[in-house]
């Protein structure tokens, strides 16, 4: 079997429907983010304006979370040295859970190395071990839910995106003995939108099925104390488990899962990939626990962050330039051609500073392709009108739609 | 259904046969290693001494590993703020990548969250994507190797440990047609014996199979460059794929794979897990970057780490107390029962300030249960005395069977 060939083939195919992912080698700088400077050719560097991170709040230049993993390092060094079993359980992992499961109204929490294989892990072990479970899934949920729940070998059933009716029906033509979780997210990172969280509840009550609800881009943002779109409408105690991530808006990396304290004792101890990796390091449990305490108390990032989310879309609204439109902080810019996306973005960074990721399959279907706009509340207005600026120019050029208000 | 009944009852079972699992809550002390403060109960705090730790060679508290991460900190901040594709690439990113190609002798590295996403990832699209693909999985191979190869629900052939005559039969047996993976480790952790690596090859070659290595617990311990057991043999090239971690010796966080220019582009083309997640953060590629670096040149680590290994081993051995022989690091003490071994763990524990984790079902088979002593260079001789004489007391106290030398 010549592997290469394979390899290489399937590159090419990729190439030519314009799917070929370059990634942009960035220096992020703290202390002057959004800018970052973008080495090019392994020689030259560019100043841009990074306009697509998921750094939402800007927390990972916050002197607050940048101190606490200065200190972290200097007290207990690089890494984590073992598995949370064997010698890798760090103090900071200790609060750091207790701080998660506070956050989202629970009784515990419990960490992984990212929100990807908080996700996978737990889906898998949930739908892996309980006798006859059946999952009935978001047709939108992320990948890292998809391949938990692929991993599981469950029965699976995918119903709308947040299409309630549908839900039901699909629950109601279900086993009724066998149990069941639904499985969903808050905000949807790519179109922006919001399930009908409470509404969820309600039916999966009727059917006693577990819920379990992704607020990855949520944490964070919504919510008095950024505890997500549940607390913000009040309702964390209907959700089974909450998931989360340290690597959005909390600016670190790692990611979480909450719920009772048997739950989560019993994902600890069953789940492989829980069990079988090194732990993180403390340096970043501590960073996160810093930027979640701050985000309890402080509004004026999210207040900050909500008002450039809204310059954004006025300015670009002003331009004639189409958003979708949606309930949260995201501004998909639709362009729904992979290679026109590929090269109205190379355009914006060459020769406008401006980095914003083209966005296609597999992250969204094909003929979805976009640029995913994610503004922040360190974005001068300078920045804005300059993103706009571009875009309009761009939208000339090449001539495609505008929006006439 | 009652899921919390289902957990409990679960929990009940692993406690009842002796597997429950008590993390130690440790605090590392930079400086201080292998030292650590253990938190108890909530409240107090005990110094201990680790012996239980895969920083193999401390290089956790390393000044330059810590140093680097600190500038990194200054420099970027703190995470990467998206995932490699969409804004996450921090030229921390690319400059390890090359380290880690040119560390294995390859053209390309691809750096992932984990050593545990890295197997999971790499094998789970391996062998999820080449049609017909069949994989030869070593039967000790680790839960990640195994939980990839699970995902992708190809072929697959369990051959006996070690076993060159095994491989050789499964090969011959299979499909010849079938594109073939041989899937093994270099240094297996829990018994510390090594592959025959070489053999392996010549029998994967006859029959045109890829061969997939994981390195990780040899990375930066053997070979002149810490380049792993595949480097210390001269036959890196001979390997399709090797697979690393930057948690164990190098004393962070992270995993990875290199292999061929096409290979490497096409997993990042394609592996959900490497794409569908937030990128390491650039202070933990900085940190392991400048220890592969270090380990690269310099051989007093490695050195004094041997010597620690015999001198641990001599005291055992004159102490009368057993324990797995191999040609590699670890210092396996079996004790075959899941309650005696947390007892003495504990004992040693809160007795003699000797923190050695029980190592229990899952992690190892139902009678294999053993104390895993992993000695590094920071340990002194009168640490090694006390931990002997720790167990010696023990070995005695619980009429535990001596060696007879
Ligand atoms: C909805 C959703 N869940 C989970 C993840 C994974 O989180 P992490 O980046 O922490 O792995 C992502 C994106 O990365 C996501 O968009
Ligand atoms: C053989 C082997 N491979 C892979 C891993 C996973 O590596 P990591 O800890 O970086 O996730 C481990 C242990 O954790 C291991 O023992």
């Amino acid at each position: 079997m010549d592997f290469e060939r394979l390899f290489r083939a399937d590159l090419e195919k990729l190439k030519e429907d314009g799917n070929y992912r370059v990634f942009a080698d960035l220096e992020r700088r703290a202390g002057s983010f959004p800018k970052a400077h973008h080495h090019v050719d392994g020689t030259d560097t560019q100043d841009v304006t990074v306009w697509c991170s998921n750094d939402y709040l800007g927390m990972g230049q916050s002197a607050i979370v940048t101190a606490a993993m200065h200190e972290a390092i200097d007290k207990c060094g690089a890494g984590a040295g073992g598995t949370r079993n064997i010698s890798g359980t760090n103090h900071y992992h200790v609060l750091l859970e207790r701080e998660l499961a506070d956050l989202h109204g629970k009784e515990a929490a419990l960490l992984f190395t990212s929100g990807y294989v908080s996700n996978w892990a737990t889906l898998g072990t949930l739908l892996g071990r309980i006798p006859d479970v059946m999952v009935f899934s978001d047709e939108m949920n992320h990948a890292s839910m998809i391949e938990g729940i692929r991993h599981s070998r469950a029965r699976k059933v995918i119903w709308k995106h947040n299409d309630l009716d549908d839900l039901r029906a699909k629950l109601a033509a279900a086993d009724p003995d066998a149990p069941k979780i639904v499985a969903f997210e808050s905000v949807y990172s790519m179109d922006g939108d919001i399930a009908p969280i409470e509404a969820i509840c309600d039916i999966a009550d009727e059917f006693g099925a577990m819920t379990y609800l992704d607020e990855v881009h949520a944490v964070g943002m919504y919510g008095p104390r950024g505890g997500g779109v549940a607390e913000r409408e009040g309702i964390m105690d209907r959700l089974t488990i909450i998931e989360g991530t340290l690597g959005k808006a909390f600016g670190v990396m790692g990611g979480y899962i909450t719920g009772s304290t048997a739950l989560i004792d019993w994902i600890r101890s069953f789940s492989s990939g829980f069990i079988f990796t090194t732990a993180l390091p403390p340096t970043l449990a501590a960073g996160a626990l810093a930027s979640i305490r701050h985000l309890k108390k402080s509004e004026m990032e999210r207040r900050r962050h909500k008002d450039n989310v809204a310059k954004v879309r006025l300015g670009l609204t002003r331009a004639g330039i189409p958003w979708l439109d949606n309930p949260s902080h995201i501004v998909p810019v639709m362009v729904r051609d992979a290679k026109k996306c590929k090269w109205i973005s190379d355009i914006l960074m060459d020769q406008h500073g401006v980095y914003v990721q083209p966005i296609n399959y597999p992250t969204v279907a094909r003929g979805a392709e976009r640029l995913r706009i994610t503004p922040t509340p360190l974005h001068t207005d300078a920045d804005i009108a300059h993103l706009v600026a571009s875009l309009s120019s761009l939208w000339s050029q090449c001539a495609l739609a505008r929006h006439v208000a």
